[in-house]
């Protein structure tokens, strides 16, 4: 159990070997024109979102069903090749990169929404399936998936990285909504991680395991997931504020009272300001809340009366709010495009964007501390979070071939994981660790990390999966 | 990853082997009095609750401080002695019994509540503390801790057993509501599984493959839980239905609307006269729900109307509901001494306990099924559920010492976890594996059986932590 990994290590493909012929050749018999050496190919596999550079793959598979994934493990343990499985690119923490070259797996045909059952409030899907897709189709069954990250990824993806996003304060994270998984282990066996009754004691929680594993323990290729019904009414809200610290403090109690608001989103005065630019609204550049409320007619305006008079005990003045669909989907949109909103602040700017999460008693804190540093930072840095979990991001708007901007990047980002840690925090409410968030894994997790060593080790002996993703001494 | 683990088994003790006096000296030196290999003291530390028969230990040791649980792990593993953890000896498979031998650590000493932060709704115990003493102590703070299996067991216990009962449909069970835990891990070192944020993905869920590995990948010392505001308004209802089905049939209706119930419980005609008998009460002798609603007193008011309306709909006519104190305890004691009642049922009759969990969709059909095998059984049988998970349980009340009535129940368990597994359902919703339900892992996981081995192998190699628990081929 204490061992590095070091005779694996050197077993694995370095970055530009190309693939065994033997392993080339059975694969196409294997894919036809689904198996791909394009230089255009594997570069667009070879890096997510966000600033992490692009490592692209030997090779990519698209894969059409969970069998086919299992051929395609089978051959590649026989050449030890790396194995990295791909679904829509949104990562943003290197995830979906091949340091170790290998063989890139895409997932994004296997998006056949196998089986909704409206009776248990579930829903079978292949991992490619978007989760945009999947609530569209589900439009007209009165049912809903909550879990929403704001990009178009796929449901496998957000398994394998634990997502989450800002329905999550009040439905919780992909940790509390996938029912089952079917993955691919590394002998190429295919396993169901467990049924679908709502809870179980029967045995080690493989379905937990599996779901931010990030690929790094086997190929999830089918996910089952909770559903929700449609709430009869919504509303959202929008709350500026004078100070950051009185709009965590006013979340911070909303929180503690216990209510179920469905999403409370921290936008900051530089992402409200490249907001505006960027969508054409008009909010005033101060710390501002994002509310929504799900229930019946009554608890919605019950809901919102409550959250206002926090917020206005917490100083706060402008509170309005709205039933109306279009407002709602105006303002959501608004928050979704942060992303793009930040990047288009400079000209070809990329966004390092990193997130930690806190304590709720400790939010108010970490962001006024994570203020002062952007505030001094030479580039634009937005904060935005998910604040009702103490979940927060910064957008940090660069020029990745800068070494200095990414130094400074990297200082901005260590002294917040640092912070977040300090505070019995994590280093990635729900991004994930991929290849950007290693240096903290031995930080947060102290002997945990040997025990996921053990892990990754039982399940992987041969480090096929994803290799140099999560774990420390598992990386080049 | 799949040969069996037959080097281990082998050096494990047998069951009435003594321990080696070196160890019995460094237990002795490090504990004193606190260390005892007394018959009586043995005794009863050799069983749960329920049918199984008892398999002492060698030794007890009582430990007081994660620190001294570090120490006896480390002594014993130099010894290669199997180390078996009790909380409060309430398990109902077999998970406390010493069939390997070796030492039992009794963790009832470490019963202090470390630190309660209302402003985190979450607080730490040492896992000797139990949640009757946890929810005394939070009387005055307004907040609760709402998992509930009905025994007087230990937090401890409860999240290495993945234990819920009647309000897990509302409020989750230990899966959602442990944050983090303390463990002792094989090497002796003392690790933490995460830190106290409400999310992470840094990596693999630690918490969750400890919550419910039932002692066998470490020694769970301290518990961080999430805490809920008590609950403005409270609620709770009777209804009696004229047949099992539509009794069955109005729960899944309830869930399906989404309507948040905080308990719903399901009692048979046999619960029922066994509970009239015992606890004095005079309910009609007929498939009855227990309901209890949580909110304000609008919204328990609303929630109540609605279920009434469901239930009416299914052909009930007597639903009754109160927000009386009085009553609701009354009611809820009744629930609770359902073991007893049962056992009142028959002179020196032993409970055989058994639980499954099915999806909502396949639970009247599930009970109806069972229904007709307990009308067949040689002894009295009741069936008591928390179904709005669609899990319930049976209660045979027989004599262990009658062959034939064991081989009956086996009958009537096998029958009902196969119907339970091939409904997409689980061998055990709650009451966990132990020694119980073993026989079932391979027909419930399938290859994720080999998965949990390796898990097992890796994180205690030499198979230390309680022998012979949830995995089959591990087992005598």
């Amino acid at each position: 159990m204490n061992q590095p990994h070091e005779a694996v290590l050197s077993s694995a493909q370095p970055a530009t070997a190309p693939l065994p012929v033997a392993l080339v050749d059975a694969l196409r018999a294997l894919l036809g024109e689904r198996f791909s050496t394009a230089a255009s190919t594997r570069d667009h596999h070879g890096h997510g979102e966000s600033y992490h550079a692009s490592r692209p793959p030997a090779a990519v598979c698209f894969a059409q069903s969970t069998d086919e994934v299992s051929a395609i493990v089978k051959l590649c343990a026989q050449q030890r090749t790396p194995i990295i499985p791909f679904g829509a690119g949104t990562s943003l923490e290197g995830h979906v990169t091949a340091p170790h070259g290998g063989v890139c797996i895409d997932l994004g045909q296997m998006n056949a929404i196998l089986n909704v059952r409206p009776a248990d409030l579930d829903v079978t899907v292949q991992a490619g399936v978007t989760r945009q897709q999947l609530n569209t189709y589900l439009r007209d069954t009165g049912l809903f998936f909550p879990v929403d990250p704001g990009a178009e990824c796929t449901l496998g993806g957000m398994a394998a990285t634990r997502a989450s996003g800002t329905n999550a304060v009040r439905y919780g994270t992909m940790r509390e909504n996938v029912v089952s998984l079917t993955v691919v282990v590394a002998s190429g066996e295919i396993i169901r991680t467990s049924g679908r009754a709502r809870k179980s004691a029967a045995g080690y929680d493989l379905t937990r395991l599996f779901v931010g594993s990030e690929g790094t323990l086997g190929i999830i290729t089918e996910v089952t997931l909770r559903l929700y019904g449609v709430p009869e009414a919504t509303s959202v809200a929008i709350c500026p504020f004078d100070d950051l610290k009185s709009a965590a403090s006013a979340v911070a109690t909303i929180i503690q009272m216990g209510i179920p608001v469905a999403r409370v989103e921290f936008l900051d005065k530089y992402t409200i300001r490249a907001t505006n630019q960027y969508s054409g609204t008009t909010y005033r550049e101060v710390p501002t809340l994002f509310f929504e409320f799900h229930g019946s007619e009554r608890e919605v305006h019950d809901q919102a009366a409550l959250a206002q008079q926090i917020a206005e005990d917490h100083g706060a003045s402008g509170f309005e709010w709205t039933a109306d669909p279009q407002d709602r989907a105006r303002i959501w949109k608004a928050r979704h495009t942060v992303h793009y909103a930040l990047q288009s602040m400079r000209p070809n700017g990329r966004i390092w964007s990193t997130d930690v999460c806190v304590p709720i008693s400790a939010l108010a804190g970490c962001i006024e501390e994570t203020h002062r540093d952007i505030e001094a930072a030479s580039f634009y840095v937005g904060i935005v979070g998910h604040v009702g979990d103490g979940n927060f991001h910064l957008g940090m708007v660069l020029d990745p071939d800068n070494p200095a901007e990414m130094a400074e990047a990297e200082r901005i980002n260590e002294r917040l994981v640092h912070r977040a840690i300090a505070a019995e925090g994590t280093s990635t409410g729900e991004h994930g660790v991929g290849t950007g968030k290693i240096k903290y894994m031995e930080l947060e997790h102290g002997g945990g990390v040997k025990l996921m060593h053990a892990i990754k080790r039982a399940l992987d002996p041969d480090n096929l999966f994803n290799p140099g993703k999560i774990l420390p001494s598992l990386d080049l």
